[in-house]
């Protein structure tokens, strides 16, 4: 069984973008010391559009968020993001502390508070230390630089191991750039996850949305770490226009944000809690899209499954079992399963009809102990697919989660 | 945090019941040379019912046996159970084994394999072995005796660390047996679990499935380990009239069912896969009792959660969480959050009206230190309840679920 938690091979560069700077920094939430709090601001209004937690237990930074972006004629000029306090389940107090957040960031740059949006992750109930938040909104406002990206990639670590931050250039010569942050409670349709993607792009607002739903669903809605779901998922885009560029291929804008949202949901999974293990999971051949979907997250949060994962076992009863009981229809004897290569190609099958084929098991026990790989589960059935990216469940995850706070 | 796997402080004696002789004994499924077949007989013919998995992928011996007990005029005489393979993704050869199992059993007892029921469990897709089953068999049938019960439950043990066994005499004075195992792989609505109950009594065998039917609502189908639901999941009850005791009060075999099917169910969440503690999780005030068991259920299985009651923290925020993305309606500001001592009694408030109280840390942290405890989550909108038993979640289940085959 491997105890070394996965490393991120990817490097993870990042471009300045015009009109956009950034700082992150201490200011006392966390204990430790670590940086804790962030800030990006854009020297000219943006274009904003979010997605949010499905949780019906929504934290103040994403009721606040939500109200603001939800306004057609948004108009966007900071983001604050503070660790250590998720601000959930904190009430009209919680609220009013995020209201108050969005007013401190607001006096520095010289706008609205409706221009300033607020996101929060951390421990949930506990009350946001304003004393705290103000000092760091100080000092933030003097150290923001265009080339803060790492930085502020950094400050909104909570049980991440290292800062997740990725650029996109177009053929268009606009940039996009973004941060995220969240290696535990991710499950498909949003995690406990932030992220904050700027571009200099001119982009309409509808645009705009459209493409970041659609990223979405091709990135950060695939992954899953241990299937919970948090209070405070967010994902912001921000579009300042700066570079004079107006997109005119919308699919090439399209290619290029959902690019950046999956490098950044991948580097998310890759650093997920005590993760070992990178996995693709598809599922395909099923009924339709969502029954492939359905089946894909049962697999991807089986604790039995996952811990397999971990010890490398190709215990691959565990998985037809798992999609057996995930509400999905299924045929039993018309399942196959193949282990893939971390390129997605078929390596090893392990079922065919529903049956274990004459496979080679200390291949198959080789291939499973690499850091990447992936499994194709075909249930021979139709055409729905869904590919969903998780890890393993470790000793190292057990360790984070039963000592988060103490 | 506990290393210390949880304690079964229940001791579970067991009567003999008229007509039925039991043993167990080893004949080579498992390598480790642990007993792994049990066989229950009963010297006339039982009215018998089952309840088997809600997975769509069916071990070869649930088909089986769903086959004879579906019939009104079913007659069993004896139950086979093996561990080490659980004979499921086996098709049609793996259904013939089962044939073949009930067919030298039968010629034994002297019945048709017809009144057989075969049981399996162990690992997924492996073949039964015939050559292992024949000697355990004839071996079985020289050693059955009516004070077996203990030898038999600790034959059809997997990953469980001890037998788990149990009686109840009742005021008409025959009486119920039961064994059953199962420690991982355990969710709501069956699990990797086996369960025989045998009965004395002379009872309508419509009476005796409706009551099993109730019981396991009460019981088996209250427990979560994981959350993962097996392939072979199934519970049998045999009446065979050997008391000459005709039940006249059926709510009181109803009780005495319940009852056992109680003890037996706990029994196998405090044997759970690493389990260190076994918690009680009661949600109250929901909609109604389906909202509130889709609440129970996903707080039951998240990982963070059961995680933080293995590290003993009071991390409520990870609870309400849950109740927040089952599915099921809630409002988040009618949230109360209680943790109950064993007996059920509210011990400490932690969350009223969706935000936590000013409650005493230490203590909480202390009352979660222990082998036994509950927590009780009320919606506040209707009358709507559920009650299920689990266990947390250890580096002890990982480590037993990374290493299962090898």
């Amino acid at each position: 069984m491997s105890n070394t938690i996965l490393e991120d091979k990817t490097v993870l560069s990042f471009h300045s973008v015009a009109g956009f700077r950034t700082a992150g920094t201490h200011c006392g939430l966390k204990p430790n010391g670590d940086n804790d709090i962030a800030l990006v601001i854009s020297d000219r209004p943006c274009q904003a559009v979010g997605i949010f937690t499905t949780n019906q237990v929504k934290a103040a930074p994403v009721l606040y968020d939500q109200a603001i972006v939800a306004r057609p004629d948004a108009q966007v000029r900071g983001v604050i993001i503070n660790t250590g306090s998720a601000n959930a389940c904190t009430g009209t107090d919680g609220l009013a502390r995020t209201r108050q957040t969005a007013q401190l960031v607001a006096g520095h740059i010289g706008c609205t508070p409706g221009e300033v949006l607020v996101l929060s992750t951390g421990v949930i109930g506990l009350p946001l230390d304003m004393d705290c938040m103000a000092r760091g909104i100080t000092d933030l406002a003097g150290q923001v630089r265009p080339d803060g990206w790492p930085d502020a990639a950094a400050a909104i670590m909570t049980t991440d191991t290292r800062p997740k931050l990725a650029s996109v250039t177009t053929p268009e010569g606009y940039t996009l750039t973004g941060i995220t942050k969240g290696a535990g409670m991710i499950a498909p349709h949003m995690a406990t996850m932030l992220a904050v993607i700027v571009t200099d792009a001119v982009i309409a607002r509808s645009v705009l949305d459209k493409a970041l739903r659609r990223a979405a669903d091709h990135s950060f809605n695939r992954i899953v770490v241990d299937g919970d779901m948090s209070t405070n998922d967010t994902v912001l885009v921000l579009a300042n226009g700066a570079s004079g560029i107006t997109v005119k291929d919308e699919a090439g804008f399209q290619a290029a944000l959902t690019e950046l949202c999956t490098t950044l949901a991948q580097a998310i999974v890759r650093d997920g809690e005590g993760a070992t293990k990178f996995i693709s999971l598809h599922v395909t051949g099923a009924a339709d899209d969502a029954a492939a979907r359905t089946i894909a997250r049962q697999i991807a949060v089986s604790p039995l499954v996952k811990t397999a994962f971990y010890g490398g076992d190709p215990n691959w009863g565990r998985i037809l079992a798992a999609a057996g009981y995930s509400g999905a229809s299924i045929d039993p004897d018309t399942l196959a399963l193949w282990l893939l290569g971390a390129d997605g190609s078929r390596v090893i099958q392990l079922v065919e009809g529903g049956h274990p084929t004459n496979y080679d098991e200390p291949a198959a026990i080789a291939h499973m102990q690499q850091a990447e790989w992936g499994i194709q589960l075909d249930l021979g059935m139709g055409d729905g697919a869904a590919l969903v990216w998780t890890c393993d469940l470790s000793h190292e995850y057990v360790t984070i989660n039963g000592h988060y706070r103490t």
